[in-house]
C-alpha cells in the first residue's frame, strides 16, 4: 500500500477541479490532487512583452509561488527578501512553456495571458497540478475572449496536462505524493497532449542514474495517468462555473 | 440599498470561517466577509527575533499579501520586484500589533507565532478580515501548544476582531464593501476586544476632515459590528476543525 | 514633573520653525519640538504619477527617513540594504495622506510636490513634527507657484498639523517625548485642521486596550495642542525666510 | 550541410578542453564546442550549507553566467539589476544536480565545491558544455584533495557529460549550434554517464509535441555523442595542466 | 570675480564648523564651506568587520548620502531603489580611506567608528567638506573614548583635511563652488596632513588632459588651502561643544 | 629581485594583447599583464542615456567585474546578492571616465559604446589593464563604425593607457603585481595619453602620507611605463584580428 493509502502503483490520486475560485479572474480553478491544492488564475491583459511588439502575436506566461504554510514547516515568503527562489523560477518557466504550447499565439492577437499558480497545500506534484489546472483556467479565459468576439479564430490548440512518475523502492509509480517523491530514485515530470505526444519531459536521477528502459516504463505509466487527467479537465469545463 | 444588496447601514456582510484550510499549519482558517476571502495561517516556530533573546518572552508577527488576481485587474506579485509594497507593509504592521495584543508574550515563552494572511478575493475590508480570521488561527495554534503542555499558563489573553466603518454619501455605514470604501468621505478601521475597549483605531478623512462627533458615531457602529464578530469567532472555535 | 522638565501634562514642548533651511527647495523648514529636529523640504516637479495622467490633477507625496545617528545608537541607513524599513513606509504614507488633504489637487494642476522629511534628532513625535513642519514647507512652495502665476486659484485649502498624545502612568499627556512614548499605555497621533476637525487619527494600545472615554479625553488634549501648533505655523509663515 | 559546415547529423562539433585556465582555482578548464566557449572553475571551500551541518556530508553546487557580450547583441550583466535571470537560475540548478551526481558526498566530507561556469562565447549548447567541462574541473579539484590526503576514499563516483540533440527541419541532429537550436522543433539536453545510463533528461517541444518514438531516436543520438565526450574528458585529464 | 563673489583664485570660501549638531552621536559637526552644508556624525560601536576579528585592531568607515533636495533639482533618495548610487559609493570609499589614515587602528582596539556624512546643501566640494568635518567628528569621538579610559594610548595620529582645486577658464583656482566645478577643465581633490604630505590625490581631466606642471601648480594651491583648514579644525575643537 | 622575477623597479611585466577574443563584440581583446588577464569587449548600441537625448552626442561607459575565481580564494559573484560591490563601482567609473576622454562624443553621434571588462585572473593592476586593453577594444569598435561609414569624422581622439606605480619597501616601482600592491606604502594609478599628459591620477597612501616629491618620482616612473604601453597598443592594432 502507498503512503497515502492508494493500493496500486499506477493509480492517480483523487483529483478535483473547482472552477471560478477567484471571481475577478478571466479563468480560475482550485485543483486538488490528493492533499495538494493549487489555485490557478488566468489574467488577460491587453499588452505584450517588448520583443513581440508589432508581430501580431500574443503571449502566455506563468508565475508560481507557495503560500508560506503550504509546507510542513513555514517557508519564507517568496520574493520578500528581494529575490525569487531558484526552484520557483525553474517551475514557473516550465509551466509557462507548457501552457504556451497549448495556444496558437498569432490567433491570440497582441494580448497576454498570465497564469498565476499559488500553492495552498504542497503534498507532491505541485508543478504538475499547476499545469493541469492552469490549462483549465487558460481554457476558461480563452472561452471568454471567444464569447466577446475578440479573436478571429480559436487560439486554443489542444489540452495540456502533466503528471509525475518515479521509481520508488524499485517500483515504477504514478503521481507521487510527497513521501514518495522524497524517497524516489528517479522522478520525471511529463507534460503531454491527448494524442500521446509530449510537450516537455524532465527526468532526474535523484540517487542512481537511470537506463533508457526505465525511462520508457515511466513514460508509459505517465501516458496512462495523463489520459485520466484529460478526461477530468473536460468534465470540469463541461460544468457551470461555481 | 447598499451596493452588495444589504438593506441597512448597520448590517455586516455574511461572514464565514472555515477552520483547518491549510492542514500543515498549527492553526488556519479561510474567512469570508461578503465576497472578500482571506486565508490565515498561524505558524509556531521555536525561535524569536534577536531583540528578545534571553527575555523569556515570545513574539507574534504577521505578513499580508494578495494573490495577484484577488483584485479586479491583475496586480504585480508582491515582492517579486525586490520590494514589498508600502500598503502591504502598513497593513501587516497593523495586523501584527493587533494580534500581539491578544497574547501574553511571557506566557508564550521563547517562541514565535507568524500569522500569514493571504487575500484570495479582495472586496473591501481585507485587513479587518485578516485580523478577525487571524485571531481564530492564532487561538487554534495556542490551543495546540496548550494540549502539548508546552506553556505553563494560557498565553491567550482575549479575543480580538476588527471591522471597518465609514461615512458614505453622508451616511455612517458598517463593514464597507469595495464600492463603498472607494466612495467614502471618511473611513475607520477599528480593532476591538469583547469588553468594548479598543486595541487600535485608524481613522482617515478621504475627502473632508471629520468631527469628533462623527468619529463617535462611527465608533458606536463599529462596536455593534464587533459584537457579532466575536460571536462568530467563538462559533468557529467551538466546531471541529474541517 | 515630566522627563524633559515640563511641569504640566497638557504642555507642548518648545517649538521652533526655521524657514529656508535647504535653499534650493521650493519650500523648506527645520522644525524643532523639544530636542526632536526634522528637516522638511517641498520639491515641485512638473510631472505626476501615471494614474493621474490626463486628469488635470496634481499630487502630493512624502518620504520620511532618519539620519543614522538621529537615535541613541546608530541605526542602519534606510534603504542601503535594498529595502525601506517598514516603520518608515508606514510613517511616510501617513505624512503623504495628511498633507494631500491640505491641497486642492485639481487647483494644483498636473504637477507634484514631494515633501522630504529627514529626521536629524529623534526624541519622540518625529512623524507629528514632520507633518506640522512639512505643511509649512508645502505652504511656502505653493506660495512660490502662486507668485509665479502658475495656478489659476489657490491650491492651499487649509493648515494641517499633528501632535501626539498618550496615557503615561495613568495620566493623559500631550506631546510625548521619547521616554514618555516608551512608557505609554496608549498613544495616539492626531492630525487636525484649525476648525477642530481631524484628517487622521491613529490610536494604538501599547499595553492595555483603551476605552472610548479615554479616547475622547486624549482627543480633547490633542485639540488643545493643535491650536498652539497652528499659531506657530502662521508665525513662521509671516516672517521673512531665513 | 549543417550551418557550421558539419556534414552529418550525428557529428559533434570540434571539442577542445584546455586545463588550468584560472590558475588560482583548484580545478579549471576552458572548454570549446565549435564556437561556444565556457570557462569552468572548481573552488573547494571548507564550509557547507546550513542544512548539511553535522551530517559529515559535502556539497557540490554551480553558478552559471554569461559575459555580456557572449551573445550577438549585448545582454545586461546578470545580477546587476538586483536579480538573477530566470534562464541562468534554471541552468545552474541543472548543472549543480548533474555534477552532484558525480560525487560521493559523504566521501567528500564537510566541504563544498562550487563550479563557476562563465560563458565567453555562446553559439548553442552552453549548458551542456558547462556540464562536460565542469566535470573535468571538478575531477581536477578532487584530485588535489586526494593528493593532499584530505579524503579517506575517492569522492569521484563516475564521469558525467552532457550533449544537446534536437529535431531540425524534420531531421534528428546531434550537438546543435545556435542556428539549429533556434530552428529546432524539439530539443533535448541529455546528461549521461559512461555505462549508457542518464542523470537528467530535459526534452522540450519548441513547436510541435513530440512522440515517444522521436524521443527514443534522440536518446540514441545523444548516447552516440556522449561516448565521444567521455573520451575527450579522459584525454584532457591525462595531459599535464597547461 | 568668482561666481560666489570671491575676489582671488587662491581664496577658500567662508568655513564654519558647529560641533554637537547630533547630540546622540559620540562626535558630530555641521560643516559649512560657502553654501555647502554637511552633517558629519561619528558613531562608536563595539564591533568590527569579520576580517578583523581577533586582530586586536579597530576600524573606521564612512557612509555618504545627500538629502534629496540638497541639489538644485530633487534627486531620488539614495538606496530607496534597492541600490546605492555609484557616485556615493566612490565618495564614501574615499572618505573612509582618508579618515582611516588619521587613526592608529591597533590603538583603537576592537571597535569601529562609522562617520556618516549627510549633505544638506550641495554647492560643490561636498566630499572635501565631509572629510574635513568628518575628521573633527572623529576627533571628538576619540576624545570621548580617551576620557572614558577605553584606549591605552591615543588612537588619533594626525589631522586630516581635504580641499578641491581645479583649472577654470585657464586659471588655477582653490576650493571650487558648484558653478566653477561644472566649468573646470581639470579638477583635483586633495586629502592632506599638516606636515604638507598627502593621503590621497584624485585628479581628473574633465575636458583636456593635464600636464604634470599644471598638476604641481594645483598641488601648491591645495597646500595653501589645507593649511587654513587645519587651523579652523583646531579652533572648532578648542571651543565647547554647542 | 621583484616577487614575479622582474630584475628592475622600472620594468613593466610582459604584456600581451590578443584581439578578437569575443567574436560577436564590435571590438574585443584579452589583455595580459604578467599573470593578470582581463577580457575587454566594446559593444556599440544605437541608444544613449536619457540625459543625452537630442544633443547629437554619443556616450562611452564601462562595466567591470571579476570572475568568482579570478582571485586566490573564491569571491561571491558580483551582483548576485542584489548589489554591486563598492570596489567594482569605483573601478568601472574610473574606466568609463578614462575611455570617454579618448572619444570625441559629438563625432560618435547618438550611439553608445559599452566597454565590458571581465577579470579572469587578478594578479594586481586589473583596473589599469582594463583601461589599456579597453582602449584597444574601443579603437577596434570605432574602426568598424568608420568602415561602415557611420560617422562623419573620426571619433577617436587619442590613445589612452594606464599603469600602476607605488612605493614598496621604500623603493618606487612600476607596474605592481599583487604581492607588491599588498605591501606598498603608497600606490598610484596613472591614466595617460601619448604626449605625456594625464587623464586621471589616483594616488593613495596605504600606510604613510606621501610627499609631493615622492609623488613626482612616481609620476615620472609611470610616464616611462605608459610609453611602452602605447607602443604595444599600436602593435596590437596593426595586426590582423585573431
Amino acid at each position: 500500500m502507498r503512503p497515502d493509502k492508494r493500493m496500486t502503483p499506477d493509480e492517480i490520486r483523487p483529483m478535483t477541479i473547482e472552477t471560478g475560485t477567484l471571481p475577478y479572474a478571466e479563468g480560475s480553478v482550485l485543483i486538488g490532487m490528493g492533499d495538494t491544492r493549487v489555485v490557478c488564475a488566468a489574467s488577460v491583459e491587453e499588452r505584450i512583452p517588448p520583443f513581440l511588439k508589432g508581430t501580431g502575436q500574443g503571449w502566455v506566461t506563468a508565475e508560481y509561488a507557495m503560500l508560506p504554510r503550504a509546507t510542513l514547516t513555514r517557508t519564507g515568503r517568496d520574493g520578500r527578501k528581494g529575490r525569487v527562489d531558484g526552484r520557483a523560477t525553474e517551475i514557473q518557466r516550465l509551466i509557462g512553456r507548457s501552457l504556451r504550447a497549448a495556444i496558437d499565439l498569432p490567433a491570440l492577437g497582441e494580448r497576454s495571458i498570465t497564469i498565476d499558480c499559488d500553492v495552498m497545500v504542497a503534498d507532491g506534484g505541485t508543478r504538475c497540478a499547476a499545469i493541469t489546472g492552469g490549462w483549465v483556467a487558460l481554457a476558461l479565459a480563452v472561452a471568454k475572449l471567444r464569447e466577446a468576439g475578440l479573436t478571429a479564430r480559436d487560439p486554443l490548440r489542444m489540452p495540456v496536462a502533466a503528471v509525475s512518475v518515479g521509481i520508488v523502492m524499485g517500483e515504477p509509480r504514478l503521481d507521487l505524493c510527497y513521501l514518495e517523491d522524497s524517497a524516489a530514485d528517479t522522478d520525471m515530470n511529463c507534460v503531454g497532449v491527448p494524442d500521446g505526444r509530449f510537450i516537455e519531459l524532465q527526468s532526474t536521477a535523484e540517487r542512481e542514474p537511470f537506463s533508457s528502459e526505465a525511462f520508457m516504463t515511466l513514460l508509459d505509466l505517465a501516458s496512462h495517468g495523463l489520459n485520466q487527467l484529460f478526461e477530468l479537465q473536460q468534465q470540469a469545463l463541461s460544468q457551470p462555473i461555481s
